[in-house]
């Protein structure tokens, strides 16, 4: 049997409990909630206090098979996209994969940071097709309140933990994707630095460096507003749509008022382009999947709906996928 | 166009020219070079100096590209296999594509530790097929120095810095792939742990635990001496070829009594196993890849062999991928 593409069952998320608001905030450094409300439409954020980038992913995957009706067995593909796993082995996918023992889901971690979600469907349908494997597991599932140095207000207010995800299944009938447009930009990936892992040996200098975020505000701004439009520009051509044919854009959440300038600059109503960086901030790899779920689950989106899925960041990498739910 | 397969164009590695013998690391801590060469094989180990994990891997790509003829923007696809990135972002991938200015290719780092170049073939094949790319970098690329405690001598005898990789092509004729058979064994996880990236906040008691390397040993043996038999018996079966109709088996370089202990299981004259373990060590992802190049290059492996990569570790993970080279 042969599958040619994919359709996405069913979706699921998971936050830590614990809420940090802007106003908590002004009790580590100097900010205001005013100015972060301003300046990324950032409320409050979602960290761990006991949870692990797996322990979230693990609720995800739990809750996805449990809305699947499928057994852990059944699953063949286990893909999570993090830049922020709890070790470097074993991969979170594979704690994952043995938490929900899914004994038969072989694991892989990827990580292209932000751009996590779409360049984790364009891979997850790409290992779907052709493959005898019919159900898979995506999950974009981040803990960043560990890679944020908490007396530096320029990055602190912006990140905040979480974990969502799609179960999909590969089909024989015409399926979910539309069409994709990725790129990456290696010779801008100074402009987001996160995760430093050098250390020195007896017999190398490497310097321990900052394993926290350094971000370069403006020309990352200016790297969205310019990629993000092209971007699925290229897509909507690529399938010959038009922006009226698109129900919603799901951008990744890294920034309110980004978000804002690039439906400015494709010139579509801001409300086609769902929101929820307020409460959680910027989640990287979880951002679309979290905001994904919220929004089927409240029944904004329905199926048949057409949706712009558009990731970006650290890399730098710019992805979008366009499908029909 | 609908490609159906892919063939490997050229292989490369690189690994540092700094090398530690076994008498050095008598310096370091209690052992002996008898000691280390009966329970492992391996006599020395090359170690970065001033190298990272993406310069050994840029330095890969470009003798791939040079080896292949082909420009920079002719490159679609950059995969890198490491459990040793310099950053979690960007990725080594990404860096990889900025240096030599592959401005058409997308970048993805996957981490599956030791089975790395196996999934990344996997990965690589299924991301060409159907999907108008070309071109592929794959690269196995580790820097595990870093993660090493040099005080502990269980562990700091085993691994080696150095990159692999692969250039391939995607084709419409008949390619290279045979077959493969890969898994996961999420629950054994904690056989092989490294590079804990933990730290507290100031709402989590996350605790900043060890980041080096910690390996149950016994238990890693009877794992690879179980799994990976397997894992190549049912590929084997898979594509109904026999041992004998394999020309060379290239094995993830962990320990030489793990390999002889499979070659014997598996009862295959043990010189079918090419062996390198004995200069370089454990290079997880990049040592079955930078085998390939080494047997290549001294023309052991001829065009048109059939050989059998199986990768196992971290995770826990195995992978076995027969081609026609």
């Amino acid at each position: 049997m042969k599958f040619e593409d994919f359709e996405i069952v069913s979706t699921a998320s998971y936050v830590p409990e614990k809420t940090v608001t802007n106003e908590e905030l002004t009790k580590l450094f100097d900010t205001t909630d005013e100015w972060i409300v301003k300046r990324t439409g950032i409320h409050r954020r979602h960290v761990v206090t006991n949870e692990t980038t797996s322990s979230l992913c693990t609720q995800v995957a739990n809750q996805l098979l449990l809305k699947s009706n499928l057994m852990a067995d059944e699953i063949d593909l286990i893909v999570v996209a993090t830049m922020s796993p709890d070790y470097l082995a074993p991969s979170v996918s594979s704690i994952v994969q043995g938490n929900i023992k899914a004994k038969n889901a072989i694991a892989i971690d990827i990580n292209t940071a932000c751009s996590g979600f779409t360049y984790g469907l364009h891979l997850v349908r790409q290992l779907l097709i052709d493959n005898h494997q019919k159900n898979a597991i995506l999950i974009g599932g981040e803990n960043l309140s560990k890679l944020v140095d908490w007396n530096d207000r320029s990055t602190a207010v912006l990140f905040g933990d979480g974990a969502g995800g799609v179960l999909i299944r590969s089909t024989v009938d015409e399926g979910t994707f539309i069409a994709e447009d990725l790129k990456t930009l290696g010779s801008y990936g100074d402009y987001i630095v996160a995760g430093y892992t050098g250390r020195p040996s007896p017999f190398s200098s490497q310097e321990v460096g900052s394993p926290f975020f350094k971000m370069n505000g403006r020309k990352v701004y200016n790297f969205a507003i310019e990629e993000v439009p092209k971007s699925i520009n290229n897509a909507l051509a690529q399938a010959n749509l038009c922006t009226d044919d698109i129900d919603f854009f799901l951008l990744h959440q890294a920034n309110e008022r980004i978000i804002k300038r690039i439906s400015e600059k494709i010139k579509i109503s801001a409300d086609k382009f769902l929101v929820n960086i307020g409460e959680y901030g910027n989640t990287a790899a979880a951002s679309e999947a979290i905001l994904f779920d919220q929004f089927v689950k409240d029944k904004t989106i329905k199926r048949g709906n057409k949706i712009v899925f558009s990731g970006f960041g650290g890399g730098l990498s710019v992805g979008t996928i366009i499908i029909k739910y």
